[in-house]
């Protein structure tokens, strides 16, 4: 029996109507380093994607699901571009500026992207790109920089404000399937290609709901939410989505994210929320011990893209801002999680504890842990297994170009559809997710893990010790066992006895997950943004090159 | 293109699953009259939810979407019908234990329901109908009542808590398409029969989450909802499904709805939010009046149904309960709007005028005002036309029969889809409605509304006017013109010239809306819940029943 309801699909555009209308007032706040911000209102905003949407249809020729990059900081025409290019049915790619040029290119030749929009002061990465970039017709520029840059290069050159010039004010958004893509993300992963993670309509438009629950972000008009994640970061996670669905004001930094400007950004704009990964947080931190200022009005700061460390989150809460963890991926959208802890632990002890973990799921994210086994571990706050989730804003699948198949890799899909995350952790009964390791990371012992992670920390709180990456390595009894590579502080000494003896008294480690294995290095090999390269140490050890002493 | 994320869709067993594991321990409190209300955690009422499923599959044998209707209170095991049966694939039918019998027999008969679960203090309302229920094969008894009432009747009768009793704790809950029936509720039209409207999964799960959203009632686990509106009327405007996806507690008053015993939960359990009719807080006020009590837990107080008088509302502000007005229907599901006021008049003289609106629409919920031509009017706060809306969670047509097209009335549908409200009034540039009128009572003069409320409202004012009713009346000249029949206080007296002068003077009304046909009667003739019956009025004067004067 069918229901009586309306069959109204849910639609990026109607996001965009509803924010430029009933919260019209709102403003985007754009960071210019000059004296005074700029500011456009929800509802220029509204005015503006309309007339971009024509501009790309009726100038640029932009049709069906064509795809339309951006190489764009956090601004208020980066917002006109998320809201005109899916609601006249287009698809939106992010192009993360972070990225080597290399890995660019492939992402904009495997996207097919048609146009590029870039900011001015992003030309000088585009313009040498943009011989190797062979399905790119029209590059839109906006904002200050060199169009220099761009001459001689073979595709046609526009003016972001020009086009918009004398457009309708207004477009005839279309009637869309709510499963049909609206925005694409590739993941920067460090193995083999990027792949392509493509967002539906339905899926945005859920997770802005769900960002604007009140056990999630909460965010209302009352609110102002500076925007540092970047967008082509999953959507700034979800947040100019969220914020145009309840008039939230958003502050934002466009390539002003050094500790200085942010923290003055701050203090004048008086932001209620901000979103951003802890680096940012680490060097506004000291920016802020180094010249006080009043931070107080960001009674909400979400964290996610890595572990808060507890000494930075405790350090927040003495300024007034308040840290919430939250966990997500490209391929979550990326609400996974948020540490709000439960209602009967605020205000005590436990509270903290439960702001460290990663989280507990909303309604829509399934979770289940997935043993060494392939077997299904309980929610007891200790079984750790990979952690794998569904939900309607969860990836199914990877883009593999408009003819092809999706891609399923069986390590990152199972067989009945559920993301794999390649994270490994503990649920507890109530629902909080503590992550522990890395599944590629994790040590695979006689059918049981044990977390690198955990051993590495523990090391590391040791005297003598500078750092420590513990990989697996191959064992003929136990299928693998943890190495320990150990660095050691300038001038100090420690045998590997007493590390190990460490590990099992101050540490708190089983006996059965403490090392045999152990080598001093004269550094641990990172990657390029800095995270250990434990591929380099398996490669080392499997090649005979590291000096192994074993108890 | 299609998207990569996930299909799943939005099913009201993954709130049930969600609420009763991560929100495990969050309670559904029932008020018993005795000294300590009955308390369940969501965690049982997950596993009873799935003892009642079985129950009704293996012993009842509801299969496919069987309806199921619920002659119940507020109270523990109606939320876990509420849950098990569309979980299931059934369908959750509410009876409104207000309606006249013949009513109810009626809609059971419409509804072809199979199963009716009662509580046992309702049996003196059921044993008499249930000869006339002639789809009804299963009757379900939960708590105290006599059931000796039932004997001899032609049904099966079954003990709610026997049936239970060894079935599995755990279901396998299929994976149904969200657009399928999950519940129904029929209006209580006061003319023709009662309409039925089928909700879906989909449009309960989307509009849960519009509940939680901080704009809306922006619930957590740190709240409890006292839900005074009944679960038969629109699904007690959705909380119970809303509390469960974010863990909220319900406080339910069962069958102690009367201000004393409302008092006393409220003081003792502390509920933080609450949701009821305006007439219900009347009577709180009354007695809070009478018998002060510590009531100031209750920050939100949710009013819809019809508008709160402004004096309420002050009053409730000074005991510290926040009354927050909202608009809905049963097609609506209901959450139509919700007054809270732009973040910019928070704490102006503004802000008590927009909490006195009917609210501002979500997203999800369009509104388009229509006027007496059929032309669509302006969002300026004072053109006033009949309410549309579209959505989600709106209905699109009314439930006929299993085997029927569904209908689509042209007075309740227009031709493109949207719901026609019968609700006359204005919407603000920002999004605030404020109704004025119902359409089916608004004169049509000269292709202009007049609100027959508003001319009634400025004459109650008068000092000698006791109650007054406005109605239109054909016009050869106009179309319509109003009549005005008036109810002179007790030794009162007052000329029409007067009333009219006051009227323009004292009352602000444009001089073509003011009457020029005037009556004096005995009483205004009234409907069975009390509201003025004007179909009576237009009658008498269309039999030339009245005594009219023509000014």
């Amino acid at each position: 029996m069918l229901s009586t309801m309306q069959d109204v699909p849910l639609l990026i555009s109607r996001i965009l109507v509803h924010g430029s209308t009933i919260h019209g007032t709102s403003q985007v706040i754009t960071w210019t380093g000059e004296d005074e911000p700029h500011r456009r209102s929800f509802a220029e905003i509204g005015t503006r994607a309309a007339q971009l949407a024509h501009a790309l249809r009726e100038d640029l020729g932009v049709a069906a699901d064509d795809r339309v990059a951006t190489l764009m900081w956090n601004n208020s025409e980066h917002v006109e571009a998320y809201f005109a290019i899916p609601s006249m049915g287009a698809v939106l790619h992010t192009l993360n500026l972070r990225l080597p040029p290399e890995q660019l290119a492939w992402i904009v030749g495997h996207a097919a992207d048609k146009v590029v929009i870039a900011n001015g002061s992003l030309l000088p990465l585009l313009a040498p790109l943009l011989p190797h970039l062979k399905t790119v017709e029209h590059v839109v520029v906006s904002g200050p920089g060199d169009r220099g840059l761009l001459a001689g290069a073979d595709v046609q050159v526009h003016e972001y404000e020009e086009i918009l010039a004398g457009k309708p004010t207004t477009y005839d958004w279309p009637e869309l399937d709510e499963r049909q893509a609206a925005a694409m993300c590739y993941t920067s992963g460090t193995t083999g290609d990027p792949k392509g993670v493509i967002y539906s309509h339905r899926s945005v438009y859920l997770h802005s709901m769900q960002v604007n629950m009140a056990q999630s972000m909460g965010l209302t008009d009352q609110d102002t939410s500076l925007i540092v994640v970047p967008q082509f970061h999953v959507n700034a996670w979800g947040l100019p989505h969220a914020t145009f669905m309840t008039g939230v004001n958003m502050l934002m930094p466009d390539r002003f994210l050094q500790p200085a400007p942010l923290a003055e950004m701050i203090e004048r704009e008086k932001p209620t929320h901000a979103a951003a990964v802890p680096t940012i947080w680490q060097g506004l931190l000291a920016e802020l011990t180094a010249r006080p200022r009043d931070v107080s009005s960001l009674g909400q700061v979400t964290i996610g893209g890595s572990a808060c460390p507890p000494a930075l989150m405790e350090a927040f809460d003495k300024l007034g801002m308040r840290v919430c963890h939250a966990w997500g991926m490209t391929e979550t959208s990326p609400l996974g999680t948020v540490a709000r802890p439960p209602a009967h632990t605020i205000g005590t002890e436990e509270e903290f504890g439960y702001r460290l973990t990663q989280g507990r799921f909303p309604t829509s994210v399934e979770a289940r842990l997935t043993g060494p086994g392939g077997e299904r571990l309980p929610w007891d706050g200790e079984s750790a297994g990979e952690l794998e989730v569904r939900g309607p804003w969860i990836a199914g699948a990877y883009y593999n170009g408009p003819d092809a198949e999706p891609l399923r890799p069986v390590d990152k899909f199972s067989e009945d559809g559920w993301l794999k995350t390649g994270d490994v952790g503990t649920i507890s009964p109530d629902g909080f997710l503590t992550l522990t390791d890395r599944a590629k990371d994790v040590i695979k012992s006689g059918g049981e893990w044990i977390s690198s992670v955990e051993l590495e920390n523990a090391l590391m709180s040791h005297p003598a010790v500078a750092e420590a990456a513990v990989v697996a390595v191959p064992d003929d009894k136990w299928g693998e066992r943890p190495l320990a590579t150990v660095v050691l502080k300038e001038g100090a000494t420690a045998d590997f006895e007493t590390l190990r003896a460490f590990l099992a008294d101050e540490g708190h480690i089983a006996k059965w997950q403490l090392p045999e294995r152990w080598t001093i290095v004269e550094a641990v090999p990172k990657t390029s943004v800095g995270k250990f390269d434990k591929k380099v140490l398996r490669r080392r050890y499997a090649a005979g090159e590291l000096d192994i002493t074993k108890l």
